[in-house]
């Protein structure tokens, strides 16, 4: 699929999401992390852009989600988006909930933007009211830092992280009406990640102009079949937020489902989904390789999407790819548990081009060259069913020793 | 309700699977495992057993249960059970099937009774043929190692294992209609455990007179209670398999729910089953300790069942209880991602008898005392959603170092 995407659109190796024009971004370090890397990140929009947000599916939503669900619920516009890392906001009760309206009003007044033009993200620890005294001021300061270049873009996606290695960053450029829009994304994942909008925040930014309600239906369509095809631990944060601003300054004709380049945006917009969203999974806590799960063969895309879930969130798939174990038992095991429609005699299992299953018989492979596939820093496991015309792919990565010690200590 | 339960029956703490009047069992070394311990292993009844099973989930279920399934659905009879460690001829094709109905022949033949009265059970490597020479010379020398003492059992007991450290074995007695009753059960597990029958086998004798239909009804209900409430990393195998034996020696008055000693006897088979499943789950692999989520105030059972279920799941939680870390924000991310009705503002969470958070806010608790108890070797997890009667135990363990060391290379 990726190569049918990539046609519409060119991707912009070195953009950012201030590379879309109309968006400066920056970042500093107030405080709310012990390390000196940045906790406090912004990006703005010279005019208010129009909006979308996901959020997380989980019952205990953070703070800052009811507070961004308000602004965008608003009109549809967005100014800017105020994000700190290191403490979640979440499980704070009334106290959080106002620090998440503060620190909107706040960054809405310093920037001179209504507070309902802004939206608030956090990611941390969970259930620790936030040291507002510590926010506010990196608030104050935070104006000075945002910038419409390369460094205002890298400080804010340091802003970010939290047991992230890695910033997670795409951007691509196609031309509507004559005009070049770029789309461009950043985001932060690491634990905590499954389907349904996991322990992620993602910022997308276009200078496209398309409404919000397009937008929203977009955003939508690419989040499932990206972020919501990614697991690192099948678990799902109560903070898990992505939004979308289009400045709507490459001057085409605003977008809609009858415009030519309708499609074209919608696979530029995914494709920066779906970069972001392997960075997240190959960045995942402890992860040492990038595991995609490609499934076809099912009875609808729905099954596929399920079954592939299934494979690629099994801790003993997990932990035998990080063992370059090329133990397809568990692959075949992990299909057969899904809860979805497969005969058990027709399923055919490939690692990369190694095929280790054929119609649910094993058949005797090179297990060196098995070894050698396992050890490289991409896996792709590919599931056949031979049940109907159903495919889907999803994300994920090893099971490793230092998920277990990253997350057996967290808090301290 | 492990202290009610108990009030029905008496716990015989040096029980075995041969405690139950009419049964023996053994197992021996035939070359199935590649270390020197017990791979093939036998329990037989002196008389045709009332016979019960409850069998894996998964759509791809090994060659053994197919044969299990149609040794019971015959008269709903069984002489014997004969179980091999080592090999779960598991995908294994038609070959596969022809060796568990080989090893089912083979060893009927060996004790002098009906193939139909024999079921068979594998674990261990999926997608390897049975080495059926070693098999069938197994066979040949097991009649001679059967006893009806501890030794046998004890033999049996460590001929079903895989990865397990321990033995898992309960027995209790009471009596019905003047006679002294006894069950007992004998069970491996180890990885790839979850609800809904995971890589388990468990096996239970009694000396009841209980009729199959009846002994089926019983074994359901307690498997969903106890078996089917345990996880240990989410995988469901391909081999699971519960089978329980009824010689009807004790001589009591053949059950059915119109005796009086019916629930008593439900009691103890359920207490068999919860005592074997706590200890697959404190043996999962790599665990270091025993982990109990008890969820009430649900607004059903079978919620709070699916809400226990996922919180015993969750790969942060299991990471924080291996490093002690009271990190009851993973606990309320899980309760709030299972899916079920949970009323945002009423959740109190324990961890023994410490609260960390009182309707759904956190309160200030004492970290040593915390960190105290998180370092036992049984850690009960308390959630009250304050929404309704229904109320649910799950068991599993912690996630560890261990457990990906013995994932990530099991087949070699």
């Amino acid at each position: 699929m990726a190569n049918n995407l990539t046609a519409a659109f060119d991707i912009v190796a070195d953009g950012s999401i201030t590379t879309p024009r109309g968006f400066q971004a920056g970042g500093l370090h107030c405080g709310l992390k012990k390390t000196t890397r940045h906790d406090l990140g912004a990006i703005i929009c010279e005019v208010p852009a129009s909006a979308a947000g996901v959020y997380t599916t989980n019952v205990f939503q953070a703070a800052p989600i009811l507070v961004t669900k308000d602004s965008i619920g608003e009109e549809g516009l967005l100014r800017g988006v105020i994000v700190n890392s290191g403490n979640a906001n979440a499980c704070t009760g009334k106290q959080g909930e106002a620090d998440a309206f503060e620190m909107r009003a706040k960054f809405a007044e310093a920037i001179g933007v209504p507070a309902a033009h802004i939206a608030v993200a956090s990611t941390g620890v969970i259930g620790e009211n936030l040291k507002m005294d510590r926010v506010r001021d990196g608030i104050a300061k935070l104006p000075a830092k945002l910038a419409a270049d390369v460094q205002g873009a890298a400080d804010f996606n340091q802003a970010i992280l939290t047991t992230d290695l890695v910033e997670k960053t795409a951007c691509v450029r196609l031309e509507l009406d004559g005009q070049v829009v770029h789309i461009a994304g950043a985001a932060k994942g690491s634990g905590m990640i499954h389907p349904n909008m996991a322990t992620m925040l993602g910022f997308v930014t276009t200078d496209a102009a398309i409404g919000s309600a397009e937008l929203t239906t977009l955003l939508r369509q690419a989040t499932d079949l990206t972020f919501n095809m990614i697991t690192v631990d099948g678990d799902t944060s109560t903070n898990d937020m992505l939004v979308a601003m289009a400045s709507g300054l490459a001057g085409n004709a605003t977008l809609t489902p009858a415009h030519p380049g309708w499609d074209a945006f919608a696979a530029g917009l995914r494709y920066v989904c779906e970069v972001l969203a392997k960075a997240i999974a190959r960045d995942g806590e402890g992860a040492t390789k990038l595991v995609e799960v490609q499934v076809r063969g099912a009875v609808s895309d729905d099954s596929a999407q399920a079954i592939a879930k299934t494979v690629i969130g099994s801790s003993l798939v997990k932990s035998a790819v990080f063992g370059a174990d090329a133990n397809w038992g568990r692959i075949i095991a992990a299909v057969g548990r899904a809860g979805q429609p497969v005969n058990p005699e027709t399923v055919d299992i490939r690692l990369g081009d190694i095929v280790t299953l054929e119609q649910s018989r094993p058949i005797g492979f090179d297990e060196d060259a098995a070894l050698e596939y396992l050890k490289g820093d991409t896996v792709v496991i590919h599931v056949d069913l031979h049940n109907g015309e159903g495919a889907a792919t999803a994300w994920g990565c090893d099971l490793t020793y230092d998920y277990v010690r990253i997350n057996a200590a967290y808090r301290t």
